[in-house]
């Protein structure tokens, strides 16, 4: 088996880029960016720019219910009271972003936000930090309700959750590595499927409780209290429920791809999507009370509800997978979002620049990789548990929120304007609401699992600031005068390094003596008796340089070759080039590689770190 | 917990040399070598070379019956024969030996005997091969039979048998790193303790039969034929006991570090071990037999023996640990064997010359990695099971005692000498016992795991021969005649690759015109506007050198650059160079590194690889 992995392996680096070509597709040219003209109907918009919020309705009210499990079914009422809290929770985002849009007509995700109304770029950075890791969150917690949704209906998939959200995640970074941007709107069709089943299911459960009455016999008591309820509890379900709510951001972010107007088109689009999505949420808690359904650690409450309404036939299976499809679009419409938002930050400076490069197929493909990685990761350590990730979740999707509902305030504060007080307003409440949900977040699930982002956020927005210090520094190093700063030349002292009289000395030889400067040959050697043979070869092979012969007593060519250096800077002045030049084996099979002795390489690297040579490599490529 | 790893990990790789240094101790001098002398007396050489030929009677006849379990009680005789079988073959093993000490006073190993008497060198790598798969085995069985012990007196342990072995193998790699030969006296103590013990153990176990009668109520009947018994089944459970005969050959490698008369003192020890490993081996047996002790899944036959003999006290605790200690001991010895065989045969050029290296500490380090990772990975993979390793194992030894013997009779016949004929029969028995052996265990153990030797030698014998293959093809690819091939000037033209006009590129332009060629600057643009920008620049830096702009549509260097080098190639012709000049920043912080493009090494890389230029990198250091 591991033979075979190997041998697998070993064939895909040697044909890497053919498997890439296969797998990702042939490259694609700069101006094919310009030619997308993605301008979208606010109809189809709608299931696009939705699939993340939309979808957590497949976990949102699980995640609260899971918080009171332990009360045991007297607390099953209470999904109503904090549901519709957070539907009111959702109205006063809707609201704020809406303001967002009128602001931003050019997309103003928190980010740009933060950047355009603080003078400070800590804040900025915060936003952005707290946004990347909501995304890596998101996939991370998409993909495992996905995985869950599956599980319920096939519970013999569940010992390998793990393993199938590991395998989506890779599936989802090849399909955004290959660009799906052309196909965007296929993926409208899913959300909507989707969109239509939950309607459904709320109407067919209406139907279901007209026939066999409203209070039915699962329905538990309303309105008694549970004997170990607790404030604190409450506050917990209710900021788990509001992992529903993540993903309001991803139409303000959009403007630009709306057809004109685009700015009536979008808020349109939040105003659909807020009442579809609050129409939902109720409902399905509505039905969840009704019939009594209990968290089940492999049976998610939708799919419960989904087989009490529909039976476990055809329509079960439709709304499973239809399920599954539209949490894996919103972790794809996340990569998306993660890569698109790394690559502004990069390329302000406060990320590795590496992510605002675009790969061969325009996407942003090292951001999807990252981001790949780390949801990976996530998955692996949390077993692709949904309950497990939800107290990680939303903390950042609410710092951000709070963060650019402030900006908004400051804006409307400083530009006035039409209506300004009003905007001002439903901004100021938005931030406060906002702030106050991130609070209770972070208090009551800090030992569940949000004082791990409490610790990464500021460490992440510290670390974006020191690499926007980074590169300030290196380009004020860089920069010079065109007039002043020009090429100088200096005397050149070319260092041979030779391991005996052979054909590879040759070749290195020849070059060094080609570029005219003064060469000098330095053998290395272990003992006397090869030492003197080396100075007797030299002169029978008619000393075509000075020869320098070194002797190391530890076996070591880095101390002796350091100290020479040494002694011919001194020598020759700091102004003076000392230049190394040293022979590199290049093999016909790769595995010879293994067969020679890696020195010259291991040489190479430490004169680099250690000394200020320059090293010139000259290649000698065997035959066979 | 991840963060704190991480961080100590780059911690360590920070002060590498510093930790290193503290593991390892300090480098040594090469003359260091020659000053040992540890020609030891043969009493003291006894136990040092014994450790793992004597420590194997702690799992040896466990190994054997632990194919009979199977049978129930009435198998427990068989036993006594298979031990007395094992004992015979021993007996004919050490005279086989030595004749082979007689013949090869410098110490002859079988890949010394079959390089000396066989033409083909197919023979001594096959023999070297199955020493070396061998070696690597005797450490997994060793560390994983020492924790068995221990883990028979401390059932705790047992969990964590796969950890704790591995630990043991990393110690052992840390105290061969530091060279361990100076303190090698030192060692033979433990194991004439452990010689003391199980001689003790013995005497005990016959005085507590005269008291108690020498057939006890747990004493199983003699001379039954249990139902299901078959030869194949005795076969195998004697092939399997034969694992107790493994290190026989450690004295006649061995022979010159004994003192003068070397051959007649290796000789007297051979004897002496080949004696007190007979009496313990049927000791043992017959005791086991008498208390009818049977296999256990988590408690050795030696610990269920010792603890009837003597009890559960202080007695136990102490032949516990000396097992344990000897079997380390034991594993410890194998370290330098393999080491030293893996580095005579890579002097011959059938491994990787890096094997062939004396490291800081005049040990051969590469060597002691190597068959630290490999046992290791046996370790993990068969969970530290003593009896899951015992199929692969000895199946080596025996085709190289093979091996030996033939190349042994072989000598006798080509080069006669007093007692010949003598000689010659001893070896020849000897050599068909151990092909009746080795027959045997590749017949009966070969799906229990023997198959995996089976495909493994043949690939890793192929695999010398094609590494020797390979040197003497590089050697003869290198060869030059002294007096005809000297060192050609030829045209060179420096191509410098810019990224923008700053000061890294004003840098390597300084160098590129100290040397005094044909300089082209080279730049690629991934659009119009930064190739004009460029242009326009570069006149205004007063055009240093001749500037060529290459636009690639594709963001990548590789391609233009290729096909650049492919044109200047065809015009000057395949005689002079193409010489190309990189910058290379370098950070004072290394994560630095992750936020600057890799780009040139990427291209360097490839470069090398598909191109035949020489390759220049000269250094900007980075102030902050």
């Amino acid at each position: 088996m591991i033979i075979i992995v190997a041998g697998g392996g070993w064939l895909c680096l040697q044909n890497f880029s053919l498997v890439k070509r296969v797998l990702i597709g042939a490259p694609m040219k700069t101006e094919a960016l310009q030619s997308k003209s993605n301008h979208l109907f606010w109809l189809i918009a709608l299931p696009i720019l939705s699939a993340d919020l939309y979808s957590s309705v497949a976990y949102g009210p699980e995640a609260g219910m899971s918080e009171l499990a332990q009360l045991g079914p007297d607390a099953k009422w209470l999904i109503l009271p904090i549901t519709v809290a957070a539907v009111l929770l959702l109205a006063i985002l809707i609201n704020s972003y809406i303001m967002g849009v009128l602001a931003y007509p050019n997309g103003g995700g928190a980010y740009a936000i933060a950047r355009d109304n603080f003078k400070h770029s800590w804040v900025a950075v915060t936003a952005s930090s707290a946004l990347l890791i909501d995304y890596v969150l998101t996939v991370a917690v998409s993909v495992s309700a996905a995985v869950a949704a599956i599980a319920s209906a096939y519970p013999a998939v569940t010992p390998y959750r793990t393993t199938i959200a590991l395998i989506c995640i890779f599936v989802l970074l090849l399909i955004n590595l290959r660009g799906v941007a052309e196909a965007a709107k296929v993926l409208a069709w899913p959300t909507f499927f989707f969109m239509a089943c939950m309607l459904a299911l709320i109407a067919f459960g209406f139907f279901n409780e007209f026939r066999f009455g409203f209070v039915q016999a699962a329905t538990p008591s309303f309105g008694t209290v549970p004997k170990d309820l607790t404030a604190l509890l409450v506050l917990k379900a209710f900021s788990s429920s509001c992992s529903a709510l993540t993903g309001i951001e991803t139409i303000s972010n959009s403007v630009p791809i709306f057809r004109n107007p685009k700015q009536k088109n979008a808020i349109k689009t939040y105003v659909a999507l807020g009442i579809l999505e609050g129409v939902t949420l109720l409902g399905i808690a509505y039905h969840l009370y009704v019939h009594g359904i209990s968290v089940h650690s492999s049976n998610t409450m939708l799919s419960q509800l989904t087989a009490l309404i529909f039976g476990n036939g055809l329509i079960y299976q439709l709304i499973t997978w239809s399920t599954f499809v539209v949490l894996i679009l919103a972790a794809n419409s996340t990569f998306n979002g993660f890569s698109q938002l790394a690559a502004i930050v990069a390329s302000d400076g406060f990320l590795p620049r590496k992510l605002a490069q675009r790969g061969d197929r325009l996407s942003y493909s090292n951001g999807l990789i990252t981001l790949a990685a780390l949801a990976g990761l996530l998955v692996v350590f949390f077993h692709a548990e949904t309950n497990a990730l939800i107290p990680l979740y939303a903390i950042g999707v609410f710092v951000s929120f709070t963060i650019a509902q402030i900006g908004l305030v400051r804006r409307w504060g400083h530009i006035k304007g039409r209506h300004w007080k009003v905007n001002l307003a439903i901004n100021g409440i938005g931030a406060v609401v906002s702030a106050v949900v991130a609070l209770i977040f972070a208090v009551t699930k800090f030992t569940g699992g949000a004082w791990i982002i409490i610790v990464i956020l500021p460490w992440f927005a510290w670390l974006s600031l020191a690499i926007s210090r980074h590169y300030k520094e290196v380009r004020s190093q860089l920069h010079i005068d065109l007039a002043l700063d020009r090429p100088v030349t200096h005397e050149v002292t070319s260092i041979v390094l030779i391991s005996g009289i052979h054909r590879v000395v040759n070749n290195t030889l020849s070059f060094a003596k080609s570029i005219d400067t003064n060469v000098v040959a330095v053998y290395v050697g272990f003992d006397d008796a090869s030492i003197e043979r080396i100075q007797k070869q030299w002169k029978e092979w008619g000393s075509p340089c000075q020869l320098v012969t070194l002797k190391s007593q530890y076996r070591s060519l880095i101390g002796p070759i350091s100290s020479f250096i040494r002694d011919i800077q001194k020598e020759k002045g700091k102004d003076s080039y000392i230049h190394i030049l040293m022979p590199q084996f290049i093999m016909k099979k790769s595995w010879h590689n293994l067969l020679h002795n890696q020195s010259a390489l291991i040489l190479r690297t430490w004169l680099f770190l250690h000394k200020d040579v320059v090293i010139t490599t000259v290649p000698f490529h065997l035959k066979k």
